[in-house]
């Protein structure tokens, strides 16, 4: 739209919310009215919320998480395994294991993969700090807990490798069926995996 | 994601961003995940973003435009007929209308349309005030740009209703083939109406 019809104020927040994930212009555009129809109920307290994440969230130095408290809350809980850690990709990740609930350890984030394509090498990633942590003694097992994909699977293989010589168990999730899943909806791939990981009923 | 995971500031701010039109719990934590990423180039831009569009920017009193000044640029703008007034549903379509730029008389936000389903009678919209800028004098010519859906359509019916009697013309956009349009991809009742709407070529 032109200056004459919105003013720089409107246009600079729609540019601001065009660059979000999952949003362009006329997504935008459609955000920012809805916002501004509710001034009091969403817009201010997203300001606030916005302000608020970026002056207390940072990422945590031991394990990439993001939270208000450093060491974060997961790395400073009680009652967690810390002879374990899982590595993944990103936060999102670590939040699906923990909604899942099922981990008790602790947790390294890389901060995305090994990729050709995106020129993202080793040092872009946050190896170096996991294997000192490893180093440092205390650990048994590291479970690579990364993205069935190809540039998941080859960071999997890297990082196994750094590791390698620290006498540290390395392991990586199963493939398989998933929960609830069909088999008429797999491809060939997870079901030959979930063939050769095939386990008897009983256990 | 559970309490331990991610602190309350985290909690609230995806939260709020799923409210948004086409954001969903997933791709809010995606987006907030970004924004944690890029904290000085985006977060805190768009919390400052939001919060002078919170401070500045409000409904003109006289077309109901969201803008910084009051009445609003669209309103003030010198070279504008006065005495033509466009009435859209909502911003978004006054905006759509500038873009284009062929338009440049006045306009009147109606901030909806009338619908059964939603419970949208006439007092929930802008109507009484058109009446009113219309019985205030010098109005030519009232041009209904409403959506060529059902409630649009009830809606322009209704407002050139309460528009009889002030002996202001008024008038709709036509339907017809959309520039660009293919004739094969065009729903009957468009093909009907251009059919019926056919100029003489050399017009």
């Amino acid at each position: 739209m032109s200056q004459r019809s919105a003013g720089p104020e409107l246009l600079r927040l729609i540019e601001l919310m065009a660059r979000l994930p999952g949003f362009g212009p006329r997504s935008a555009r459609r955000a920012v009215l809805f916002l501004l129809k509710r001034k009091d109920q969403m817009l201010l307290p997203l300001a606030d919320a916005l302000r608020d994440a970026g002056e207390k969230i940072d990422r945590c130095e031991i394990c990439g998480n993001f939270d208000t408290v450093q060491p974060c809350a997961v790395c400073q809980a009680d009652g967690r395994d810390d002879g374990v850690i899982c590595v993944v990709e990103d936060v999102p990740d670590l939040w699906a294991l923990e909604r899942g609930g099922s981990f008790r350890g602790r947790y390294h984030v890389l901060g995305g993969v090994l990729s050709a394509i995106d020129g993202i090498g080793p040092d872009d990633l946050h190896i170096g700090p996991l294997v000192g942590r490893v180093e440092a003694g205390g650990i048994r097992e590291v479970i690579l807990a990364l993205n069935a994909t190809v540039d998941g699977q080859t960071t999997a293989h890297y990082v196994a490798d750094m590791l390698e010589g620290t006498g540290v168990e390395v392991t990586r999730l199963a493939h398989g069926v998933p929960v609830g899943g069909e088999l008429d909806h797999l491809d060939d791939g997870t079901l030959a995996a979930a063939l050769r990981s095939r386990r008897d009923v009983k256990r």
